[in-house]
């Protein structure tokens, strides 16, 4: 039986005169692009250039909406009508949809950033909001949502193929949810472990929780960071892992 | 011979809790309305709303992209690079584009805004930006601008449909260009001679200058305002003049 | 014994192209001005009219900062770091200060906006942040919030000389408080009724909750709308009843 | 004769969760910043620890207000009403004094960014609204200007204390004008011939123009570029070059 996993990152999130990430080299090692589209992050001529190097590298080009807040970077929860996100979505998405068509491009698929990701884990209501605003616009769009969330439940309700995401530098609870990043033990910060938690996430569907219980998580796509300063060499060593234990490196859905 | 004449107004202009204009009644009365986009003007909520009322009055769907000055309204000329407004124009047509899909339409033209219409209308680089960019989005959009200016030319020049635009309230110089707003006759305050310029424009394709004398003029839709206390009264009495000398009032294009 | 009572409107919330409220109109008949700083609304030029406006009236000038979210009016809670409330509300209020020294004048009060306000009524950590922030900026400015809020609480605390606010149009509970806009019964749409409450609280210092009992609240302000077909009329028929009743309608601190 | 000059630069231009520049290394060799006031560039707590930061090293403050277009980080020329710059310049000083303020700090100077700043070297009726502005605010404030340009001229006009800027990297016109950046000679990329420029502006008061003439200015304060990799050297170079020439680095108006 093949194994395989997708490695997603979030990138065109500069501004104007602002940069930040590295996505010129993350783009080589990753098989989905979630590209900012000017709300949180990013403007027109970031979502253009980012759209063409993730199409002449292959990646898969997904749209990344976040909330309208540039200055806290889309990262602040904030009461957000479910109407409310159901446009922005669209407005974010159809952007983007947009530049990939000038590169004879479709997009493969949405993945709400920050705030709203989070947000949408968690609450039933914004799930679907946002669900049904990425079938609304085109059905063979793939949702993004935190393995196990609201999200990818409300995507699959509504006839979505979803992607269930895990990440390699999270601990997470009996519950299957994240560690809040308030707790001290949220982050892992130990490479050879954050990949091996991967690698196991993706073998035998498991997680071992901070109480040192099994959980089972599906872990269709790995949430790698594109900025820092080891950025670039944990998902080289996360790809080798990967390799190493027979698992294809595979855009979703393909 | 047939003589017909589109009337387009400028709609959708509202902002969070700011409103402006009197959309819906104007709606009824005009068959192409230019939709903003959420950079001079319009956000996510007010595009939708606009696109399904226009949708249900079977009003044509324009994208009205501006400059991403909502403080000016995007009425101030800037300084801007045309790979810049090649790519502003491509955001803001393909975020109403996926508001336009929701409702199973398609837009039917693109109308540039204020600062960008006017920097359009004269300066052939930037004109030659917004047609290409209009173009690759979709071919089959029709491009509007300002009658005899660069942006109808560029338009033709790339392979696109143009509308050429007059002005009812707007007085004309001899080479036909409008009058400076800075100019004291650059206006038209009086309904009955504004109305009886269209008409002229539209049967006999003359206007006649400031000086007195005659421009040929090619008049394929009129701009009517959405706002002020007399803009629903005067599209209603232009309906009527045009009515009156055997004109179609009809979509551009159809 | 003398009674008293402020009254407070919202003003200088247009934002370039977009206006609101009829300031003009309600500047004469109140007596604290709550101007917006830019943020959640307002920009430069509203504030420089407003501020000339309410000089010329004598009414006293206030700052109305809000979340930085124009697109939602500054009405949409969301999490904020006490350092950064602290640092938003020296920006606006600074910001303001400057108008005001223009025309040879002070602010007399800061009076936060929308989601800022009811946050800063129950979270202590907030309230604490924004009593600071006004008092660093200039200790005899008076702190208006909402009466038997943590706001009022927090401004006592730091020395600052507070102003318990008050609302017509509202339901109160038993606790104090305001009935959350999400129940039926949280908006008094009978003027008359409206009235009576405002008198009630200023002279005995109490109020009917929604369960029939008497809640002891204190009443230094009124904040009556800028907005709205009924603002106007509201405001005028409250100065009417307030003075028949023998309360000296003056600003807070004089 | 004691010879003296300003080292001055732009700071605080952050945004959010971006950061440009070295700020916190090139202000220990500078005695003037210019700090960002949130519309070109800036937020509130970039600009508090800024303030916080140069007060410390006993670095002088400066507004740098620049128009309201952070896409553009201010840079971008456009049409500006004179009445609306005035205001403009009101609201972001203001907003940066409240700052100072907090660390019993005053502003020492402004200096426009940008587009801002160039369009007042040119255009006689912008210098003067800033320069009114800025005495309006407080008229002990430095204006800080191109040398010979109409925005120094406008500043003493009004009874300001001004400092004429200039620039070691940029090339000179015989009429001390700065030659456009669109030329190939516009820049000075030898960072020797760079200093050498400047010691012999300040020791002098003259500079070779791009035609080999000598052209006569004055230089009271020189811009160090906050950003890029070789710009905590070229300063400290300047700095080493300055002292060997017998020249002292002080603030200017100390």
């Amino acid at each position: 039986m093949v194994v395989q996993v997708d490695l997603n990152s979030d990138l065109g999130e500069g501004f104007g005169a602002y940069t930040i990430g590295q996505d010129e080299l993350i783009l080589r090692h990753i098989t989905s692009a979630n590209i900012a589209c000017g709300y949180h992050a990013g403007d027109h001529n970031v979502m253009r250039r980012t759209v063409q190097k993730a199409v002449e590298l292959n990646v898969g080009l997904g749209a990344h909406p976040g909330l309208q807040d540039l200055i806290g970077f889309g990262r602040r929860p904030m009461q957000v009508d479910p109407q409310d996100v159901y446009n922005m979505v669209v407005y974010q998405v159809g952007a983007l949809q947009a530049f990939a068509h000038l590169y004879q491009a479709e997009l493969s698929h949405v993945k709400p950033h920050g705030a709203l990701f989070n947000m949408a884990a968690k609450d039933k209501t914004l799930a679907q909001a946002i669900a049904e605003a990425v079938y609304a616009i085109n059905p063979r769009l793939i949702l993004f949502g935190l393995a196990g969330g609201e999200l990818v439940k409300a995507g699959e309700k509504v006839g979505l193929t979803v992607a269930q995401e895990v990440f390699a530098d999270r601990t997470y609870q009996p519950d299957g949810s994240l560690t809040s990043r308030t707790e001290p033990n949220a982050m892992i910060h130990d490479a050879e472990q954050a990949v091996q938690q991967v690698v196991r996430m993706v073998k035998e569907g498991k997680v071992e929780a901070v109480d040192g219980s099994d959980v089972e998580i599906k872990a269709d796509t790995v949430c790698v960071h594109g900025d820092g300063p080891q950025a670039l060499q944990f998902v080289k060593k996360l790809r080798q892992a990967l390799t190493d234990h027979g698992i294809f490196i595979k855009r979703v859905g393909t």
